[in-house]
């Protein structure tokens, strides 16, 4: 299924374009004015919207309309509805909500939405959602700030969550891809949706936050079917008892068992995230291509961040490689005394961006390595900034250049900021805490042998 | 023990200190400049050190001095230390390398310094150290950047990573009172530093990073004192078999397993941290007031962040607690019809400042409630901060005042940092993340039933 019309509209119209700041309709409007397509307001009232010629209804507007945001109030959406349906609309995005959120007879008026909708061969994203971005196209149909453009396609089930977790992100310099948040699922649901993503080449990764699931079969379908091309990484709220009946009653949905959901996600090739930073981890860790096996080299300019490095990867299962003889001698040979050329590797804190350089390059080409975690924290050597440390392993990456992922965790809060930048713009991900690149690393291995059906 | 002398000194003098910005002992004088005793900068070679008067040699200073840092190359190390005792110094901090962490000769070296130490009645921390910091009296006698002020005193025993977490809890904006780089513990260790730490007041909490102790029965024993009073929280590196083979080959010492060390903290009182995060959460919150009991509510503008935070609180061994019918009724009559009066208490979107300082209020009266967690995420109605959410949160816990434990969960990255800092001003630790909050009441309520014994 395509959904182009929903991640690459030719034009979309904005019906409740606002000149109200107080108005999610004003922000809305104010975040599409960017976008490279055109976009027009629709407003029953105002002759010009934030400065752009405005419309009465959809059908005046004098051109075609792939995608319509409806933000008008709650007792104008049918309507809405059926002049987009009218005007020939692709695809709405309804962010107005007070439909399935509020009991049964907002779901009985949900359903008529997408009766009509589909009458008219469109589909719906929402209603009680945020809205959508693709952060590729500058296209940012949702009343919150832009996300980073990056390589994870995030579908969140709530709408206050998700625009959370993009703040987060945005303070993180961690980048999306596409951002959708659902919201009631009325039409469109994850399965759909994931299965759109598959054909995105923009999204390396497909990042869920799930609240509860109305048709689990489809889910598995899909995701069966998904997770043999692209990684797929779950986050599943109310595992707990207490957390379960809590999500029941704010979704109004089951919850359901999580020890279904778990079971499921597994049985359909579904990563499972215990929390939002470990779906993240995973989840951008796949601009690294796919390892080999699960045999992990660390290299370290302290000791500390290496064993609690080597901590997190026993913990996923992945194990710590056992460097060829040749390898630990080669290393010998340029690194001091003190250093420890076992692996995980501590080239002590003299280490600078040559050393990271020569070592990168000598455990990426060590045929017992699958996986190489490059450790930088502070250089304590006055003078030194972990920008060196980072373009050393770029430079050995590029050089080797034999498929192996490689992933940095860069332990120095903003000392570490541009040494970071320099990273992932190589597409290699970097990260802050142990326990992140840990299972990064794990998530690449294991769809590895989701991938090649070895699990 | 006091070791005012090191949080406290009346006058430090700098053996060491330098005009060339690539040597350490230029950081540590620069970092010693803003500290409001009198500090004197040691040189052989300079008149003047950084625009101040230097001198030759410390026993050439016409004053007393109570601390000594020493950053001289290591061959003048011995003589500097019996300079200090011949001047009367008490406390040394060493931060010069290439000791007992380099092999057995070093390690000789080593006790030789700590018994002349000793002759003249001088403690040692150090050598091998990135310094001591006192955040409360603006003191920082290390080479990396001022910690932000706040009440964890936190004890590493790796240099490199501590600094990483010194620069990552910058940006983070998460303080500590002290920060102590212990290095190869030669004289003073983590037992002497906590018996310290018990009796300073800007201390609510010790945090220690720990890859091994050699003298494990002195260091039960004091903590088992100590947190009696105070809670101690210990991140051990080196939990998995491959990370407790590269402790070993780090630190030199014998990691030991790490069940043993594991049963070791529980017997005395330890809180057992998993992960950096895991330990600065637990610690930050001893700012609030013990509960009496496990029972949390929740509060909360969103249902997702409230589920994940369920699923924390059941995590940990936490009750949600079950809100008395009266306080539901209570809520009923104020928050919308579609909010959950039922724990978590949802209170929608919509939720203003007011309904944040009518729920926080009903929460705190009632007495099935033990713990209050006030959950926030990105406001989605336009012109609306978490500002005026935290501020209800805040003038709630005045009016009620009875004594029962607040911390707040503000989910947006930059966009709540301000509310984060009005909560904190007034001691209410707030974090992003479900998993910290959790693992935070949590050790609010252990440190509760290790103090008065009935755990």
């Amino acid at each position: 299924m395509t959904l182009d019309y929903f991640f690459n509209p030719r034009s979309i119209a904005v019906l409740g374009a606002s000149n109200d700041p107080l108005k999610l309709g004003y922000e809305v409007f104010k975040n599409l004015k960017n976008y490279g397509g055109k976009v027009y307001p629709i407003n029953i009232k105002e002759e010009e919207v934030q400065g752009v010629k405005a419309y009465k209804n959809v059908k005046d507007i004098p051109d075609e309309v792939d995608m319509a945001v409806i933000v008008v109030p709650k007792r104008f959406v049918k309507q809405a509805v059926i002049d987009c349906g009218e005007k020939g609309v692709k695809g709405i995005v309804l962010i107005t909500a007070g439909f399935g959120e509020m009991g049964e007879e907002g779901k009985r008026e949900e359903r008529e939405l997408v009766e009509i909708a589909h009458k008219y061969g469109m589909r719906i994203i929402g209603p009680n959602c945020v809205g959508i971005m693709n952060t590729h196209n500058n296209m940012n149909a949702t009343f919150i700030t832009n996300a980073v453009k990056g390589s994870v396609a995030f579908v969140s089930q709530s709408g206050a969550l998700g625009a959370g977790i993009v703040y987060k992100t945005i303070k993180e310099n961690v980048g999306f891809s596409k951002f959708i948040s659902v919201g009631n699922m009325s039409d469109l649901d994850f399965g759909d949706l994931m299965e759109a993503l598959a054909e995105d080449e923009e999204s390396k990764a497909i990042a869920l936050y799930i609240e509860g699931l109305k048709d689990g079969k489809k889910f598995m379908e899909i995701a069966k079917k998904v997770s043999k091309k692209k990684p797929i990484i779950a986050l599943k709220a109310g595992k707990s008892e207490s957390g379960a009946r809590a999500a029941s009653s704010h979704t109004g949905s089951l919850a359901g068992s999580y020890a279904i959901y778990d079971a499921a996600f597994r049985q359909s090739g579904v990563l499972v995230a215990n929390n939002i930073d470990e779906m993240l981890s995973m989840a951008r860790a796949f601009t690294q291509p796919l390892p080999k096996g699960k045999r992990v080299a660390i290299m370290t300019n302290a000791g500390g961040p290496g064993v609690l490095t080597a901590d997190e990867i026993d913990k996923h299962g992945l194990k710590l490689a056992n460097l060829k003889e040749e390898t630990m001698q080669k290393l010998r040979e340029f690194l001091p005394p003190m250093a420890a050329v076992k692996n995980p590797v501590d080239m002590i804190a003299s280490a600078r961006g040559e050393d990271y350089y020569k070592t990168a390059k000598l455990l990426l080409e060590d045929e017992n390595v699958d996986i190489l975690i490059a450790i930088c924290v502070v250089p304590t050597f006055a003078g030194m900034t972990p920008t060196e440390h980072a373009e050393g392993v770029i430079r050995a990456v590029k050089e080797v250049n034999n498929g192996k992922p490689v992933l940095g965790l860069f332990m120095a809060g903003y000392v570490s900021e541009k040494a970071k930048e320099l990273l992932e713009r190589e597409g290699i991900p970097s990260y802050e805490r142990p326990e992140d690149v840990g299972i990064a690393a794990y998530a690449l291995a294991k769809f590895g042998e989701i991938k090649n059906g070895n699990e």
